[in-house]
């Protein structure tokens, strides 16, 4: 079993029930969700115990996002508490031509307001095989870039692979501030993966030829912004998530899975969607398990594919599949049937 | 903002929850409905405060819609108060091959009872722009016939626009009343909205070719019935929703303007049903609000249709979309991607 | 009115909400059902009183089996109480890609451990017009292989036709045990229902040219199953299901019947999936009404089709549809039009 | 097994969940009740099939609310279907100080409507034992009255006890118009089921010294009602309700029951509500088990008392209690430990 | 009627249903409410249509607080839309020995952030006849404290009468931050509402003899608080509301009214608690209501405490209850019968 | 932090929402207990990691078992995974005179079938200070009295303090059986958990003058019977809980400590019921923490009552309450006033 740090924010998710929209009652699904806790939780279903680090209140908001981790066999022991308020995110489901909508309420929680010193990196990473965060860990503020920083650093030293997703938030801050940041990050990182509008919103780096409203997608152009990528950076690994979104109900879903040399796509899933929210953190979590399990290139973004494919139908957040379930979907058997 | 008055029935709408049919369990959704309180609470989340008139008893459930239609700012001062009961009808929704069952409960409710007497059109018309009402509102009986026009010369007194959907309701009246009572009302309309089979049931005005079962369309079809409809009555504009069912859980969903001279064509929105109840009656909305804004014919349709395409992906009678919501989709974002 | 007679296994049924994964939240959704019961209730759906035969506890747990049985007007005076529990089945509906998972629990319930003496065939079957099982409640153990073939034999002496729907279930017997037991069983059948997996799997008979996992369908194949089924146990009538999977959420769905001579096939429909369990079980209640209303070959296939196309959008194990909601999608009405 | 018949409105109950005020969220219960339904339930659940006779529309709500009865084993055969409503009525629970809201909608329903020429007594009462009806059935108008004389006169031509429970409604009918008719109709009855109110309110006898206000009940005040109501009909038994309404929550409860000579009181239990809608009907239907089972007059009060108190503890109007459960409370358990 | 402005906050109440504690499942009631916010709806179900004052973000959250505002009338125009977030409190419900819990989270809220610019108090008081606010305005900041200010100077220019509710909350400022600005601002104060421990809280004034904990009232000690407070600040009226409790479950429930020289109790109710959260704020808008009516200082009181007696009994902040059932419990009808 | 070892069942526990009979409507709250396990969350809402040992399938139902524990921190390492089922109880609320009811479905539970070689009990009680079962585990089987023995014998030897609550079950086994297996198990208790019931039902030791139907309580009887187990068995400490049942709704709550020489008497808490089931779990989990921390026996039988009293309060088995929360009751405070 390999041992994954993840480090970012976990959010209180606060979602009205089927296709209600915001208050059409007076009920709400209230779970937890973040980037980095996502794909915490996938790995945990797929039977590792990953090290899952943020800052959240001693209070019973702050625990019960603890227990949701924990209830999953995610290891929190190294979550440090204090602060006062758990962020939250506010989350509508769309349906048919009615996109999802998301309003955040993140401002002043305890993992934003932390400070580098809050964090044993050096006892954290002791171990550690891989380290993940995302894009929107230092998208919280200057303290975050610092701890990031030093969280890559400690990885580095204890020998593990570090993997990002750009994950790219324009209500968290401006190009120029991601590119900053994630530019320094990004030197400590083995793995990256994105999709081009990320790509392009950090680095600035495009894939001519495609036309992301359109859900048209071009995979030499693919390809050019991961080589752009790895020359930049150089990245072991660029691996794309690729959506054609028809509709909120209807998206195409695919990936992609670049060595430095070649180009690896995985087959398209037409997806019915339940729940597309997490659908990247839950490609990481694939792609994570995958490469630490030895899988080759193309196995390993078919896998990282099938596991997010399967994402978009299930509620919340969390990616609830087996490392089972995930195999039987890569390995082409797509058609829904009941297993009894 | 302009002044729009409306009139009809507001009725409690009892649903199961999901695909569950009647009585499947014992829970139901009790919200509220109406084909003009539909539009009218359209209008007010669009931004207007609408008028809307009726007659609700003054007991709780009466009460109980005057404040679910007060939730979204329709101004409810002119709804008379007495009566014994509100109307109700009992609404499934079907799903795949199993269509939607409406059974309605509304005999003898509050504004069915009512008499012209109990509304003081002069006053409430008074600095009105537009007064909408539906087929539905005269189909109530002899006495609604008669308020009807009474609310109609008390709107053509104040310089309002006057648009009527034709919306017949076989269980409600013959297509003999139906002709005759909407005949005399239709002389006091500007703007006519109405679907093939509503023209034809009312009026016996057909589109040759087109064959609704099958969801087969035929543009000069509708133009024709259009400009039949013009030449009887003198419309301004005929405005036509344009359906295609292929099943309870898709359809396609397109709408016609006719200004007495041209035909314009929305584009086709292809949907995947949440609820259709309404579907008209937010066209209907989006309908007044871009002409009372001034929006030129096709960008009219254009609204309309993109604001009853989304109704289809809201539950319950009331279009909760702002007027930002339709212009992403009027203006081509049909993609439904996570708005953050 | 047509007494039919069934006998099988009714099971708890404990669902999660919605597309929940076991255990997302506190809640399920607990009914009841089971392939024969399936069939009585939608049986007395179509206005006939079946009388459906199990053993049940005495417990409340039983009480409510039979409790949900009487409030369709299945008649109940048949079941026998006695022994400690209720078999259960724990159900998790899929979506897109990702299948439907049933779980069994139904060990050491009352059925599985009830003995031929428990049950009064020749009084059960006075009067019988039609006697109905599957393949599910012999493989619940040796002694409901005897207790299935005195109900055969009484059903015979009583004149009544002998319906079985194969329905192999691997968890619950050995492909070896099943033939054994179906081969002796089929000797009293007239009508025998199936897919051409169960054909297979019971008795060795295939399809050649189909290929289940892409939903490719053979005409000719199906024939062939069917005519080699009839010469062997010289059924009146074979009836098999068509399903092609193309995902949890979209199936396509059809049926066959064989005469001993000629084969008829229904129309296909395209379904959205509400629930797919007892969509089979739907099929057989159809047949058996269509046959006992003397209905021609094709129209009885079309409506057993059509009642199953139905059932997959209900919520439950039961068929909550009636006669004439069926004839309305057999005669071609598939649109899902609001019924107002 | 004794065979009772019943008479009366069957109504749709629609009420908020738990303690929510009306609309106070989106969701309704909606279950079915009545008083005779409700006695029939009651005795459908010790063991009867009690045939229950009202007049019902054929649609889907029509046929949930025999359904309804038909999961409890109530005999639904003699239900007349026709008409076009089923009368309402919402039921707002109180709590502490603030008492439950009853608002009827009941108008022009099915049974409201009907006439005596509806129902076949003469076949109905064949072999009936017993037969039951309220004062709310002859309140719905003098169609109803006649109806009952009917089923009266041909209970009494068949040899049937006839109870009645006085449950005056003053919304339904005028005191006056209540004398009128249920003097008539007291001509038949054997068994008179009442409160001090009621009996004040339909035949001006009174209870010198009780006070229902403050709760005060006075022994010798119910047994002078109970001799003059005897003296006036020549009841055999008249059975009094006595309730001490401290708050919402709690009441005290006892019964009385006078054979025309002695009064027989009950333990009075003191009661924490869940729901009182029904404890008189609950009342009525224990009367009338212990009196049909030969139970002497006090076991006979305190069966039915002691069926009644547990109805408060119960959701819904119906009476979900088991012969064996009231058995332990009348025998004095009332201690309400769990039952392993 | 009577012109009212409020200023506060409204939060959105977060709560598990029924008595779960938080997190126990994955569900919450989402509802709003805030002291001035209960005062406003509980005036507006007595039919005024009170002006509610605060700021409000402009996205869909703030807009649901804002609507459900509107859902009973409260008029919502002058509410200041803009800044980022609305506060929250999570809420939960305790039983028996079990406390009930607030957690709060309303850093940085909208209101919070305010500054008095952005308030328009002459325009807003204008016509106004009273003027109410709490203790737990100005305790959201320096800020604040000056926009009270600013409130109160309006008002008492426009001749409105001001009321507030002491209202101390120990986790917004300290004693002495409190003392200071609350000194400043009950300069303004004609009415003012308050238990022991606020007087004491707020300005050290002590009730001799009475302990709370025990739930232990002295009578003379009320009084004494009352007038050593009508001394420090010249009130007109001093409002104390009397709580004992016994238990999560079980409190008793009076109040006080002195008027600078008598001292008039209220009758105490015993309470079951449904929800006892906003039980003050709806003692001071009976209290509101029954002095701008005009009625004696025993009627007033009595009417106060009967109305928020009844609050008690509801779910959520809110007290939903009319005047007409307020005047039936404090007429003394405290049995809780049915109204039917 | 200690060490706490459990063995025993966890079961599915299934009950109907609210005050709902089983099966009342659709819906079943779905979630997780059994004796030990319930004393394991409690201990690890107390800050502890307690080790739990039992048997669980390894599907989807077993692994949320496993889940439910883990989330409230409960180490699930020592898990055996294997069999196929889950237990399962199904459990209706009581209220006022109706007792709750408790239907088990447990037969053939992975840990009934489990052998004593499944358990690696040398190493499970490395460390250990404390082992805890009921006498429910031994009643399941005879191997699992052994295997019991196995526990107890190797928690002896790793020096750990044995706890057992005699949880008397007369569903799982005699009289006779439980006698002479617990009289072996005793030999290595050395904290006895009981209640009067089970003394005697287990041991045939009797508490002369108690009568608990009537909820008297004799002190000198729970001394008499503490001291007779404790001269048969050599306990260190003999504990009792002490209820007395008014109603379903209504308990009082109390427990005696006894050291071998005094008894301690805890005060008495007047119980409002949510949930009574668990109620003795708590208690031994508040006495295992009490004892563990060194508490003196007062205060140690004082928190254990607090605890469960407050158990009372919570729906489901498990006790959701901190440290923090028993201390405040322990130490007095049970007016339930809202903490904010």
């Amino acid at each position: 079993m390999k041992k994954v740090v993840l480090f970012g924010e976990i959010m209180l998710r606060l979602a009205p029930n089927g296709y209600y929209r915001f208050f059409q009652n007076d009920q709400m699904q209230a779970t937890f969700g973040g980037a980095e806790a996502n794909v915490a939780v996938s790995l945990a279903n797929f039977g590792y115990r990953p090290v899952y680090v943020t800052k959240l209140p001693e209070h019973a908001i702050g625990q019960a996002a603890v227990s949701s981790l924990r209830s999953f066999g995610v290891d929190t022991d190294s979550i440090v508490r204090g602060g006062h308020r758990v962020g939250i995110y506010y989350m509508e489901k769309g349906a048919s031509q009615r996109g999802s909508v998301c309003i955040y309420d993140r401002d002043h929680s305890s993992i934003k307001e932390s400070v580098p010193a809050d964090f044993d990196w050096k006892s954290i990473m002791k171990g550690a095989d891989w380290f993940h965060f995302t894009g929107i860990t230092p998208a919280l503020g200057h303290n975050l870039v610092r701890t990031c920083l030093d969280a890559c650093k400690a990885a580095h030293a204890a020998g593990a692979t570090v993997s990002c997703d750009l994950n790219y938030r324009s209500k968290l801050w401006s190009r120029e501030d991601a590119r900053a940041a994630m530019t320094d990050l990004c030197k400590f990182v083995d793995v990256c993966i994105s999709n081009e509008e990320d790509a392009k919103d950090v680095f600035g780096i495009e894939a001519a030829g495609s036309y992301i409203g359109k859900g048209k997608l071009d995979r030499e152009g693919y390809k050019s912004v991961a080589s752009q990528l790895t020359e930049k950076f150089g990245f072991k690994k660029v691996a794309f998530t690729l959506r054609s979104s028809f509709s909120a109900s209807d998206n195409d879903w695919a990936g992609m899975l670049y060595n430095g040399k070649d180009c690896f796509f995985s087959p398209t899933h037409h997806l019915h969607i339940v729940d597309r929210v997490g659908g990247g953190d839950s490609f990481g979590a694939g792609l994570i398990y995958a490469l630490t399990q030895g899988y080759d290139d193309q196995k390993a973004i078919n896998f990282a594919v099938a596991a997010s494919a399967l994402k978009h139908s299930i509620e919340g957040d969390f990616n609830r599949v087996t490392v089972e379930e995930v195999q039987k979907l890569a390995g082409g058997d797509s058609s829904g049937r009941v297993s009894r």
